[in-house]
């Protein structure tokens, strides 16, 4: 048992008995916010991406654009034929925040679907970039956009998703937003678009190299994720009030946020269960990936241990002994334990933010679930 | 000689004399509006590019990104140093329209600058995409990015470029543009963008197909070139009236220049002289690419001559021998004219929407001369 510093008690082990951990827990459901939100800006951002609608039925000309859109968006299949259910939605966390936080400062939420909808694009937008990028034939579990379709296809398909997300955050305007505020929404929206991408930009810089300390890293992460996830929870602030304070903490909050919710995804990544994560465990050692564990290794293991990871994290593929023995180091120095408390505190972090925000009790114990959740998820 | 639509004579030859092309004319200098707004605008994107200033002399962790940006952008050497003058900064079409239709209709063209800068970014974004896909290996003379960085560098280099400039766009209210113009003028930009990467995704498709006739390639260019040419024009206009008029016949008026521009363009690209265009005559042909003189021997050369071509460009490399088949084809049904006068007959139709906007007679002078140059242009 481990209690955490939210005072949550939870399976977490310490790394001395990293096998122990809960392998069991097939899924935990999504905390109730999750659920009140969905089709709301789900029926809002189909009713968004053009085409959406007409792709199954004819052969208009820019089909096979926004076929490609609705199948990483998980509601077609690759032939086009409409899925049922979310099976491969994802679990739509900024849309949620942001949905969230409009309705926990007394803001109508339904205004603000403009500004989910456009946070689940950009989001989707990078995912597309991303998995060029990284050569990943696999996203939740079904084949990656440019697997299916070839790179440039991707590529363009990420880029038009994009400018749908702008097209849609300027809706705002047209839902009663005043024009003022839907501006500086826009401009939330498009700084938080850019820091993500120059934390996409370092993680590629990172790849190449070797001497990446965790506060490199979780400066990289609060740009690549936690941007967007504070820029959510202010956009849902800002259509709710005027007041500049919210948004401020509900911003902070947010960046804390995203750096608990990528650091858990690290522990996940490697020490996580393929059925709910549908990643393979170790799955980021054989990708070389230089997440918190592995970084936080390289730099407290000893020095034999730091040189055979070196020689590691410099060859293009790895042998099952290779990630075995990176495994044995990340055990060594408590990776797992230390990753996760590092998440637990910064989840801790993002509640004390909240705290400064005088909410009504159901939404603050909703906020206070999330944070869980975020922090010692399964998948 | 050859008398265009516009009443401009020009060398143009005619089918039969394809080879009597005016090589011997080595540049036209740019008209006059050029000029004029260049170091307006260039100062005002070198201040909204971030890190452009600190780039050479310290080794901050994004200094990578934005060398990448002033590298294409052509304000640096690609180890960082500073350039001198204007070399590869590309002829700056967006921004110049952008700042006369504001300066044309009695604006300030100061306060345009903002959606001038981020047009040129728009345009560039689009340019450090379109070299990866179509793995182009120079651009303005000099190597591009993706060739120099890799080709995931320059994909998130590209969206970076892509950021600043929706932030830059919004610094139209910060210049005492009104607030509704501002997010309008923001609405304007972000629907071009995506109607140009929806031109993208169709010449994409174009690749792979021999079924494509001159009104299929137009529709497409009209999306790729036109959108963001329209805008241009629209954006400058926007601020410089309310009325709406003189905004929608530019905004045509942008759409046909960016046709003329495009088919100019292709002719330049098969007939062009390297020491002017950059690229080597018959280039397109060489990289198969199915621009508008060839869209259009494929609908009206003979069944045999056909099924040459369907040969040669379901080929991975071509030989010399099949460039001249092309090359043979193109003459014989009179390709290099019929572009010509497809680009002329779009150029006129752009005068004649701007006729009826009631401009000072410099102003009208000045858009005949631009109209003329696109369309009549060596490089």
């Amino acid at each position: 048992m481990y209690l955490n510093p939210l005072g949550i008690v939870s399976n977490m082990p310490d790394s001395g008995a990293a096998s122990a951990a809960p392998k069991e827990v097939r899924s935990s459901p999504l905390p109730s916010m999750f659920a009140r939100y969905r089709d709301g800006f789900v029926s809002h951002m189909k009713g968004s991406v053009p085409g959406y609608d007409t792709s199954a039925g004819h052969d208009g000309s820019l089909d096979g654009l926004y076929h490609m859109l609705s199948y990483h968006l998980g509601w077609s299949d690759s032939s086009g034929r409409p899925v049922d259910g979310e099976g491969s939605q994802g679990k739509a966390l900024r849309p949620t925040l942001c949905l969230f936080a409009c309705e926990s400062l007394g803001g109508n939420w339904s205004q603000a679907r403009p500004a989910a909808s456009a946070l689940e694009m950009v989001h989707n937008f990078s995912l597309v970039h991303d998995d060029i990028q990284d050569g990943d034939l696999e996203r939740r579990h079904q084949p990656t956009v440019w697997s299916l379709w070839g790179q440039s296809q991707a590529l363009v398909s990420g880029n038009a998703l994009r400018s749908v997300a702008d097209q849609t955050a300027l809706e705002l305007a047209e839902l009663g937003v005043p024009t003022s505020k839907a501006l500086k929404a826009t401009q939330i929206l498009t700084n938080a678009c850019l820091e993500m991408i120059q934390g996409q930009c370092l993680d590629l810089s990172f790849e190449r190299r070797l001497d990446i300390g965790p506060t490199d890293y979780l400066d990289m992460v609060s740009r690549k994720t936690g941007s967007l996830i504070s820029c959510a929870l202010q956009m849902g602030a800002l259509v709710a009030t005027d007041d500049a304070s919210p948004i401020r903490f509900y911003g902070e909050a947010g960046q804390y946020l995203g750096l608990a919710f990528q650091v858990r995804d690290d522990v996940l990544g490697i020490w996580g269960d393929e059925s709910t994560t549908g990643k393979a465990a170790g799955n980021d050692i054989l990708r070389r990936k230089k997440s918190f564990p592995v970084v936080y290794a390289l730099e407290t293991c000893t020095s034999a241990a730091r040189q055979r990871l070196f020689e590691i994290y410099n060859r293009e593929d790895l042998t099952e002994q290779d990630v075995a023995d990176v495994m044995m180091v990340l055990e060594e120095v408590g990776a797992e334990s230390y990753s996760q408390r590092t998440a637990e505190e910064r989840a801790s972090l993002a509640l004390e933010q909240v705290r400064k925000i005088s909410l009504e009790t159901w939404a603050f114990h909703e906020f206070e679930e999330l944070v869980s959740f975020l922090a010692i998820r399964h998948y």
